[in-house]
């Protein structure tokens, strides 16, 4: 598919919605001029569990593909092997292959093609003695000062941080050269992180990379997501009513376009979906009485929302119906994958579900550190993968 | 020889000197309650040039092994890897050849058992998965504010300090754990990294060390020695007339026994040594007139010295021929070994003592960032080893 785009629609594609680039000059480069493959990576932590806020960034990443771009998915297990107390490694190992399956099913379901798309997990590489040479050097040219500035928009500033939050940024600076990629993705809250791989890599014989940042798109329930809230987070195996019910507890304030959760979801992932799916954009709104009403751009439907044509009333059931749609695809796999669905309750097990239920002590002793906290409620786990998400510095979109 | 001694004469000697002792009732519990064999580490970086001043940890070192204790020599060639521009790989790794030689004759030339002394080259294992995967989690359980505590009376706290510095003491502590030893010892310079690695190893899994302080010693020129003046120290190869000749230029205040480089030499080396060799102290300080004065404490010599009985200008000369005589098997050592000739001066070569020979250029290959600067003098190398041996954060006692 990416073979029927021109250079210059594919490289405009990549482009296409990003909050900002370092470097784009060098994506014209080695598209159009050096006609050979971009290659690209994005990280993400494998401790929590893929939410309808990890749309935003895998809608990007399938333009990416459509665009002819080979993209690593940087599966970050080691952060979590690290602080095994918190994530049992058993865990973060089907936790890591619940992610692919996610990850794969949700960019099938949008029908760009896979065939350029790459799994690699942290700790197929990390570990080794190069890498872990280069490490070292790089903390020998990086003062603490320009790592802990690099994080400060990831890494809360607390007193006690830990070492580990100066090291993570030098690692993922690293991770650009061991993974051969030529450009790296993320949250335009890593930009001072990418700023820092861009100084850091030639002070120790590398080159500096392409950096491409999605903007921070509000959460469908406004501002940040909140861990001991669940309900707040869309599952990829909701059922529908389930979608439907939690899209009607979503916060919009009426006629405010800024900041609004919905309309980002609109803009960064039904939109995007539906130029991917059926070869241009596409949104339905059903009011009231009469004739659904047909977005097929961004700006219209922000004008329409401004001037109280559609309302967050409104808005809601047609997000929720276009979210069940681009579901369907990934639960109808789901469902007919023996081998996810055991994936599935192995990398989330119910105790993490329902912890008053008497049984899960049973099977406590697969939680080292953890059984004591189990009548908290399932803000437990979530509240330490958020944590290791954090330490990640990944860019995580809010839901 | 350490088998005649009984278990209490044993733990007597290893304690004897030391400023400070952390967990040193388990040095009684190994060697008299368990009587197994004491395993002790001590590390040392190998960029520069033994000089003089090693004497004082290297005969604290002869007393642990004459008191039958497992010593580990942990030439830390890493760190000097991490910064090749400063000491080019080749160099590093002749002399960590060229230290173990020094260390061996010199424990040789004090007559004790060398049977349990092992040196371990830092790259041997610190490049290891293992190792690096236990260094990674360190960093998720030690603050940046506790590390850099630790390293602030051996690393300079400058804004630009590299995140090496807090990485260093990490690796440091564990090292314990990797060279399976019970015990560190070291500079009481050392004391709060030592303080961090009883903290921070049993938080991954690990036990807590004993660890054994010397005092910090002054040199023989009072107070710090500078690498600028490469005069002040006394080479282990140097000539009896030119060891001689440097004592001369030995700074000590007439009756000041108090941050006296030429007293502390007497009593952390000589007296030892003497009594290594001869089963007894041993120091004579020939008067200008009459029979010599015979020394075997410290405290006689002190009050002598204090009372202007002895005077600076005839504790030097008393102080060179002692010091002659302990150099002489070194050198004849050397002398007779063709291995360690050839290792010598492929590990400092000409170019390092002789800059301003026109034909040190020729070499100027070999030191890759060193080659603009070799008009400026033997300091060059120096002053980058020494910045290296300040980065190990190793005890480094002053000649």
């Amino acid at each position: 598919m990416g073979s029927q785009l021109s250079p210059e629609e594919r490289v405009a594609l990549i482009k296409k919605n990003l909050q900002e680039i370092l470097q784009p000059e060098l994506i014209d480069d080695i598209i159009i001029k050096q006609q050979r493959e971009l290659v690209m990576y994005w990280g993400t932590a494998t401790t929590g569990r893929p939410h309808c806020g990890y749309f935003v960034p895998i809608l990007k990443i399938a333009e990416f593909l459509k665009a002819g771009v080979r993209m690593k998915i940087l599966l970050a297990d080691v952060h979590a092997f690290l602080d095994a107390m918190k994530a049992p490694i058993e865990l973060v190992e089907e936790r890591a292959k619940y992610y692919k399956f996610c990850i794969t099913s949700l960019l099938q379901a949008v029908q760009v093609p896979i065939d350029k798309l790459e799994f690699v997990l942290g700790s197929s590489y990390q570990y080794n003695s190069a890498y872990m040479r280069d490490l070292l050097k790089l903390t020998t040219v990086v003062s603490e000062h320009d790592s802990k500035k690099a994080g400060s928009e990831v890494v809360k500033q607390e007193k006690d941080a830990k070492l580990s939050g100066l090291i993570y940024p030098l690692m993922q600076a690293l991770d650009e050269e061991y993974l051969g990629v030529d450009a790296q993705f993320g949250g335009v809250d890593q930009r001072k992180i990418f700023t820092l791989a861009i100084e850091a890599l030639p002070r120790i014989g590398y080159r500096d990379r392409i950096h491409l940042m999605n903007p921070m798109v509000p959460g469908l329930h406004g501002g940040k997501m909140s861990a001991s809230e669940p309900d707040s987070k869309i599952d990829l195996l909701d059922p529908p009513d389930v979608v439907r019910k939690k899209l009607k507890k979503a916060y919009a304030e009426p006629k405010v376009v800024e900041g609004n959760g919905l309309i980002a979801f609109v803009k960064y992932v039904l939109l995007p979906a539906g130029a991917l799916k059926h070869g241009e954009p596409y949104f339905a709104v059903q009011q009231r009485e009469g004739e659904p009403l047909i977005y097929t751009d961004i700006e219209k439907l922000q004008d329409d929302y401004a001037n109280d044509v559609i309302s967050p009333q409104t808005l809601k059931p047609a997000i929720a119906e276009a979210l069940v749609e681009l579901l369907a695809p990934i639960q109808k796999t789901f469902q007919e994958s023996k081998e996810w669905q055991e994936n599935e309750s192995k990398a989330y097990p119910p105790a993490d579900k329902k912890p008053k239920v008497k049984k899960v002590r049973d099977k406590g002793s697969r939680y080292p550190g953890e059984k004591e906290k189990l009548p908290d409620g399932p803000e437990t786990d979530e509240v330490a993968a958020e944590k290791l998400e954090k330490m990640k510095l990944e860019s995580k979109p809010t839901e």
